[in-house]
């Protein structure tokens, strides 16, 4: 019997594919990777899995590489998508993908698979990474299968599917929009947010960060120390990457620091409404731009900053693992090194 | 008798160098490029300029001028030196250069005279833009000049040497930084600003922007109208190009839009701190990037962005009137045609 | 009855579809783009077409156009794909897509065919060009279509087609490899050079020049003028852009020069070997490189040089008619201009 | 007494340069730097310094690092100055100044002193060089000295001086221009070059390659290996980097490859023609190249073939040990590596 590894957060989408996977022949390894999203809690998550039929269940804690190694390079190449979209989603799927391929390995897996819908960007993004860490890797993308959609028109029928099959959902108020959260930034798109009459931040319901309005009328100082253009510590205390960003997710929260809303082109082609909030993320950003004013050579800089749209195309897309991907690496770590 | 047109404007640098011109024997034609700077009335300008010696003085309004054909079309390209600094000292120099240059061929004058220092990025700017205009064209730099700057090697000197000559200076209280207005945004140096430990949106005493903090605590709306990605009209108001600067400098000012504090890289090599506010212009550029996130081809966007930093650059370093530039400025008014 | 506009060379490719496209229920109008390709006499191809059912058939010169309008400004980019291919194909490519959709609108054809194969680049840039004069364009390429595949496994079945419906099919001797024309070049691929451990200039057989060992050892002047960086004359003799390509093309041919063989990037994804051939070409990108030497500002030299290998990029891969080209069009009109 | 080194080459410039230093109350130490530049016997040299009365002489023999640290890594970038130039005096230049600076902290001399003229590019190369590698270095530049220039207005006053000195000076028939051999290539420039209706190809007597027309008619084939994209062996045969080199330039000289003629923009702002013949470096570059088509991936060779004019700029401008420059060879360090 084949056997595959589900990339599973609990929620719906992955609670039904966890279920039609098992139909199609399936054996299913879940594994939750944990990059900061709000989550009930842990045990429930894998009992859930296994209520649903999975033949192992797993939570892998990536919080700290996510930070540490996919949102600090970036920070350094001061990358962002489209001049302002700081890409705390694009970061953390090639994470995933990772993730998967290596317990695929480990439990012998066959192929992989993932919840992503077929316009979005994450599609590309887990499909990208895991044919660079394994050409040979077979991916399923059910939403992008005609027989799943046409199972699976809309939401009704993916909870009815669930009750038939006994698995526990939780009746969810509908909500405005969809939003996507990691202990980088959270993402909010769709729904109301796609038409563009409504003010954006004053839709969204906001979880990391007070708006500037209701922000302290007051100057809050903060210290963020960097060893080699890396953040190493805030307010003199040394701490972990994790840490540093939790800290400053804090800090910038509530000062109202890192909000934006935009429209963004995606990958896939079409244009798509964004709102975003990611304030640790921002407050390192700009004083990661303010420690380089202060060290960086001209030349460099500037070159720099013509490349540095290009890397943010190549986060955003999902190129992550490809040779050009490594090579400007390359080049910044020399740059920051100095 | 050779003589000369001086980019004149009033304060104590350029009135020493009008006294001293005619010692060198020069007629001395003053021209007095309003940028928007703040300034006495008119009319005493130019009876200054009189009182000085001056063959002729005249006043030239170019800020209509500075707004649509300088400041607009970088705005256009989302050009900001080192990632934030929005030009507007910049952008004014090439055409001072200008103005001073169709002045001296109308009165026949043999040399163009500015009174910018020598470490500075405006002795550049106005000798490449003068240059450009005019190989042939005969630049005199007085702070550039060894025997001048040890004629007046401090403040004290050149008052006496006015005074010596019968020119009324008037009495400033010594400003703890230098700054330098025009209609599109005062900058800050020098001074106090030049220790880094002093935090320059602190010490700086803002003349078109109240501080964030002391902003209202509420939403100001404001419509901003583009055609082919220049602004036309502000609150459905059609306006000259000067008219929505100045209306967005108020609406941007009293919402504490548009200051930044940074360390920049000068043409000539050294590294410079610089406090900016520029509100009107914040707006604009904010503004026109959301238009061009709903209208513009992904594939050129990228490209454009790619190549801003080096529109950046090209106006910083004062090659407003070069073949590059030229080129430049080709690519972005076909991008913004459509 | 819908009916449709097929690209019609009058080889074996187009004769089958002008048949298949009759039962699948279109009207064809046959139209033959003339791009200097070598061809039987146009009589005949006008009535293959008609016996094989077309319409309308009709020969479009567009020679000088592909020239002028083509190839002379990606000349002027000094624009080569990976470093050294002159793009003469992809060139050619959306002006065919132009002309068919030109005609398509003037006998009311509801669709676009095209006889491009599909793991070529040549279905991409016929596709993105009438994609982009027609958003609205039904575009059909058989080759793309499972059923037209299936029934047409080889070159057997497609002769034994044509011979069931009557229409005559020259009996060629397979060549070891295959072959694309026009007054600008010509293409060798597939077939024996597919082996790398061939030299691909030792087995093409060459249409347009000597190799460099059969050239005379002796040279040969030749003095080729520009205007604006535009050819206009060959030894002197104002000539239209064909008129000029085509002396060229017989300078450079005796004297064995623009022949390349290299392996190239095909936007589809795959590797490719490519043996080209473009004597006139080469000589025009040679002596209009001399030309710039002698007049182009340096920077802006240097700017066009890194933009050059994008430029050809978009032609390569198909997007003549884009935003991000025309805004590359416009920059660099602004720069010959000078 | 105040000590240098001098970039000593033993011929008339710094033969006379070394008397003068002397004058001026210098210690010279006479380094020459062999670059595999033609050159009497090496005791002949020594002993000329001495006479000269140099207080040490010594030549160092870097010609395996010039071709493996300098030319290797330009030409893994494919880099060539505006277009067609392949660097070999620009690469030279850093080194030069990297070993007098080292010889001269082994002497604990105060200042180093080369003789390149004042319109050249050789003076900014030679001294950026230097002072990157110590920014406290002294670099005395006669040639831009007035001074020294008002002393030795030509070459009779050199040759004058000289003799006065009781230095011997060979008289050498005046050449129609001047050239510069090393190991890489030979440049030729100046003189009859300075005329744009003189063919340079025709004019220049070639000291590496014959011309195409009196090359064999006959195909030679030559097998060149790398690992990872280094040259390592020459027709199967191991060979050091200079090895190499060498091998190429008989075998690419004796086929007439590797000249050219252009007119170049000089860092210092003048247009000049130059000659050259690179036979061997220029097999290089080509059979690198379709090394890299074979082998790189798409995405990556498109970015770098749009930075390898940057990287060809700073070598020929003299950025060698730059941090920009830095930044882009661990770019294509990691690039080579796959």
């Amino acid at each position: 019997m084949p056997s595959c590894v589900l990339a599973y957060s609990g929620g719906l989408d992955t609670s039904v594919i966890l279920l039609w996977l098992q139909e199609q022949g399936y054996d299913v390894h879940a594994v939750y990777v944990d990059l900061g999203q709000p989550c009930e809690d842990r045990a429930a998550i894998l009992e859930k899995a296994h209520t649903g039929g999975a033949v192992s269940a797993q939570i892998v804690d990536v919080q700290e590489e996510l930070c540490r190694d996919f949102a600090f390079p970036v920070l350094q190449w001061q990358a962002k998508y489209e001049s302002i979209y700081l890409l705390g989603t694009s970061i953390a799927r090639p994470l995933i993908s990772k993730v998967c391929l290596q317990i695929a390995r480990e439990v012998g897996a066959d192929a992989y698979v993932h919840g992503a819908t077929g316009k979005g960007n994450d599609q590309c993004r887990f499909q990208l990474a895991a044919e660079a860490l394994d050409p040979q890797v077979q991916v399923v993308a059910p939403w992008r299968m005609e027989s799943f959609r046409s199972q699976f028109p809309g939401r009704t029928e993916m909870i009815d599917y669930c009750r038939e099959k006994n698995i526990p959902v939780k009746a969810t108020a509908a909500k405005p929009y969809s939003s996507d959260e990691n202990c980088l930034h959270i993402s909010y798109e769709a729904g109301r947010l796609e038409d563009l009459d409504v003010n954006g931040v004053g839709v969204v319901d906001f979880g990391m960060t007070v708006s500037p309005q209701a922000a302290p009328d007051e100057v809050e100082q903060v210290t963020i120390s960097f060893e080699s253009g890396m953040p190493v510590a805030v307010n003199n205390k040394q701490l972990p990457a994790l840490g540093i960003v939790q800290t400053l997710n804090e800090i910038g929260g509530r000062n109202g620091v890192g909000r934006i809303d935009m429209v963004e082109n995606r990958f896939v082609g079409m244009k798509s409404r964004g709102v975003y909030e990611a304030p640790g993320m921002t407050l390192l950003y700009e004083t990661h731009m303010v420690l380089e004013q202060l060290t960086v050579d001209r030349e460099l800089m500037h070159l720099r900053s013509r490349l540095a749209p290009e890397v943010a195309e190549l986060v955003y897309y999902g190129f992550w693992y490809s040779p050009k991907f490594d090579a400007l690496l390359a080049f910044n770590r020399e740059a920051q090194s100095r």
